[in-house]
């Protein structure tokens, strides 16, 4: 019969804490001295155990501060104006984004009709992932036009915000026309990159971000983690 | 080896001939006698075929009109004003709904905080599906305080519509303060209703209607089939 690794059981055995109420979502965990010396391994077998129930959504390690038991699903607003790093903020979350690719390349229908391009026409497009106190909430894909903003690739790689890279280009304000949500289930590409399984709920946004003068900038898609963020429409 | 049925042959050739845009979205399949005629099997085999169709959200029956090849997901606006029937009359779709349960019990916790009344407080429970062209795309469920509007269950079973409903009970407008989306998958029950399959991508809204005081006066649950239906968020 396998044995149990004893990582697995100190995660389970915290998980149940957590399930049971006695860490509740925001709290904090013992150290992993404590751990250590309360399980009676050494870190190492702490670590590999706190890595488990992150990637499972379920803590989340704040550098120099501690893990922290997963708060409910964030809250995300979606409207004229969305801002990834304002709505973490304003949810009580440490918004970071982590560019998984950079490049220009010839535009697609969908692209060319969102951007009014012609398909072909060179696109810039910014995929990555966004996260709330280090875990990933979402995938998203970015494209801008590379005629009108010849030099937005090097702005994102800098600034990696969308709003701050527009911003140094000339956009100064831009809104959402409309958005559109479809729920998905997560694809294998997407569960690796989210930490989570093949098939979890996806809820996937199409937006088409204007400037002041009515003119598309940015066509983006979010795929969000179902059970990490939760979209508020405010009527 | 197993031989495939006949039926399932046929739906088949007319799933591909749909894939090929031989047959397009919103276009009318031939008849059941041409189709029996074509395929030299009898009606009854070629019902079976397309109520496979139908089953897989390929295509939809109008009563003495014919079938028709399923369109794309429906538009669904979400905003200050949701209302089911104007919704899909606007996209074109011919709405209806379909009860499932009618009944007044004791409210939880989340009801009574939605809906300002203490927990146990009597509420109707009005649940059923929504179908757009006799397709199920959403399982609902709304409640409302019983105190409040002593005679709405009535009203509802008559009538069907909760704008119609609400109307009758005094209530002549009331708008959305928020909607909150998640991405969820399908249980097996919801999957029975929807004829989807379990694990299926759904997207749950939960949102408060409120009266012209404010007054709550509904607090609603729609699971909408993720491939029937695009939630629209105007900016």
């Amino acid at each position: 019969m396998p044995k149990t690794p004893v990582w697995k059981s100190i995660a389970t055995a915290l998980t149940s804490e957590i399930a049971a109420g006695h860490y509740r979502p925001g709290d904090k965990l013992p150290t992993e001295a404590e751990l250590s010396a309360r399980f009676g391994v050494n870190r190492h077998t702490v670590r590999r155990a706190l890595q488990d129930m992150q990637e499972r959504g379920l803590t989340h390690a704040r550098r120099g501060s501690g893990v922290f038991v997963m708060a409910e699903p964030t809250d995300y607003p979606i409207g004229k104006r969305v801002r990834f790093h304002q709505n973490l903020e304003a949810a009580g979350r440490m918004p970071a984004k982590r560019i998984l690719t950079l490049q220009t390349r010839p535009c697609d229908r969908d692209e060319a009709e969102a951007l009014q391009l012609k398909p072909g026409d060179p696109v810039h497009v910014y995929e990555g992932l966004s996260l709330a106190d280090n875990v990933a909430v979402a995938i998203f894909r970015s494209v801008f036009s590379a005629d009108r903003f010849p030099d937005l690739l090097e702005d994102l790689d800098h600034m990696g915000s969308v709003t701050r890279a527009l911003a140094a280009v000339g956009v100064k304000d831009y809104t959402r026309a409309s958005t559109r949500l479809t729920a998905k289930t997560a694809t294998a590409t997407q569960a690796l990159h989210l930490n989570i399984s093949e098939g979890a709920p996806i809820l996937r946004t199409v937006g088409i971000n204007v400037d002041t003068d009515g003119c598309p900038v940015e066509y983006g898609h979010t795929w969000f983690v179902g059970d990490r963020i939760t979209l508020v429409v405010e009527g």
